[in-house]
């Protein structure tokens, strides 16, 4: 049995056929290319489609069901809005039906495909209680119990990076204050790291975003390797900021395992050793045996396509 | 078909036989007498459920299943850590079963059963997606997705009071600094009153509280409809604590009936009016049609001992 799977970028569309053990037969992509009307993004979907199946040596009639990710809320089958793709109430599974026939077609928000991806695929290896956060230009995420996502009473579940942790905090992209999102995605940390600079002239990190070109995630850290004091506050803030949402997540729900990825988890046990030490000494749980893992994220960008093509396990 | 429902507290033990409508047939209690062995206190569980099967007309071999609610953690039919009972690593499901007979025996956390009683027997009508808080002297949680508890890899899942809301903030019982339940608990509502008070000495709140005898999680809300400028503000930044974690859940896991249990509830609309107009600014989910909508808990006290009764169904 064959799936196809489609990710829905603000900058491509990629489009993958994959087998029931998620193993890629094929991958294609093309730029969004915005502003387009959504009649042409997806007539290009239907032909990155037809692409991959064709480059998998298979034929459309191999096909057993079509996922697709896109940003946005989603609600049975239609794309309700989504403010980068210029989306409002569009019919998504039907427009896909139509240009590319009558199959069982299912869509989902992008984050929650990543995080089914690496359930099944990647990192959970198919564990059923699992929570995926992206530390990214937002805090993405997704939660899977029972093996199913959770997307609640309108699919639009799972946004934990919305999760306020400082009440009256830094203002968030989504109108309130205090967000995890505002302080521990990529672009927090960044901003972070200009504050401290700004404050602190004799601190490495000019010499390092100099050469670097910018400020970017990865300046403090680099500071930080290099004994800098004032990257390594600005690292340890950084890291509790993260761990802090970690907890809650691991007091609310108990996941077997919790992943995180996105450009920041690059760092990978740097990151990951600080945010453990700070669960382990905050969570609910003490008495409790068994403990919820935290991993970093193994698929990359393929958690997405991935995820949108085997949305049809949990539909 | 008929169940035993118990719920152990630190003050007395209940038992209940329902019935697959989760109509009570009869109801038993005895002091729980703390401190005794875990020997003496099993022994008495015994005797409150053969009196409610009594009382109900049934025999023992009319029961189907038992239920037991605890505090603490449990695991697989044993209670780890209760920490107000004394109880470390108990086999609660074994210690029922050796005085009551070979039923199947279903241990589960107190709070989590009052939520499964709200989402089964209560407000939630029997929706699968549900979340129940409970604003006491702490903060109680329960999550309900798909129909079943969410009690994560260790049993300690759905301790949502325990989840940071202001980094750094308030002392907590657990252990964290800032914690939902320390801003949101009636305990907190009475310090945040006191320290009003302390500051105002002109405010309503001392007369109110002389009338009473104590300040207690009513002194504000009193003071606000007696018009006292500072009990407005006491009351108003309390609503905006417990929004602010209300809306974290929606945000998170889009239930679709989230309900408010707990003696501050009593204060029905007038608590919950403001907290519907803080989650609907601020949710995440605003273009999306469907709602969770925010409710008042109906039953009170006997949702635990009716949780614990209908274990079976989510076991």
């Amino acid at each position: 049995m064959y799936t196809i799977g489609i990710d829905l970028g603000g900058t491509n569309i990629v489009a993958a056929v994959i087998d029931e053990e998620y193993k890629f037969l094929a991958k294609a992509k093309t730029p969004t290319a915005m502003p387009r009307t959504p009649e042409e993004i997806f007539d290009d979907i239907a032909l990155v489609c037809k692409k991959a199946v064709e480059d998998a040596g298979l034929k459309m009639s191999d096909i057993s069901s079509i996922g697709l990710g896109t940003p946005g809320t989603v609600n049975d089958g239609e794309i309700e809005y989504a403010n980068n793709l210029g989306f409002d109430h569009i019919p998504a599974a039907d427009m896909i039906k139509e240009r590319l026939g009558d199959f069982p077609v299912y869509i989902e928000n992008d984050a929650n495909c990543a995080a089914l991806g690496e359930a099944y695929a990647g990192c959970g290896h198919g564990c059923g209680n699992f929570v995926a956060i992206t530390l990214g230009t937002g805090v993405g995420s997704g939660v899977i119990v029972d093996g199913k996502l959770v997307t609640g009473v309108n699919c639009a579940g799972g946004e934990c990076g919305h999760m306020v942790i400082v009440v009256d905090g830094e203002p968030c992209t989504c109108g309130r204050r205090g967000c995890w999102e505002a302080y521990a995605s990529a672009t927090a940390l960044i901003n972070q790291t200009k504050a401290a600079m700004e404050e602190h002239p004799e601190s490495i990190m000019h010499e390092l975003a100099a050469e670097e070109g910018k400020v970017s995630g990865r300046t403090a850290f680099d500071g930080m390797r290099r004994k800098d004091a004032v990257a390594v506050a600005v690292v340890d803030q950084y890291i509790k900021y993260v761990a802090a949402g970690v907890t809650n997540l691991v007091n609310a729900l108990q996941p077997e395992i919790l992943c995180i990825g996105g450009g920041i988890c690059n760092e990978g046990e740097t990151l990951l050793r600080p945010i453990r030490r700070y669960v382990e000494a905050e969570r609910y749980s003490i008495y409790s045996v068994k403990q919820t893992q935290i991993v970093k994220a193994e698929l990359g960008n393929d958690a997405g396509v991935i995820g949108a093509a085997i949305l049809y396990k949990v539909k």
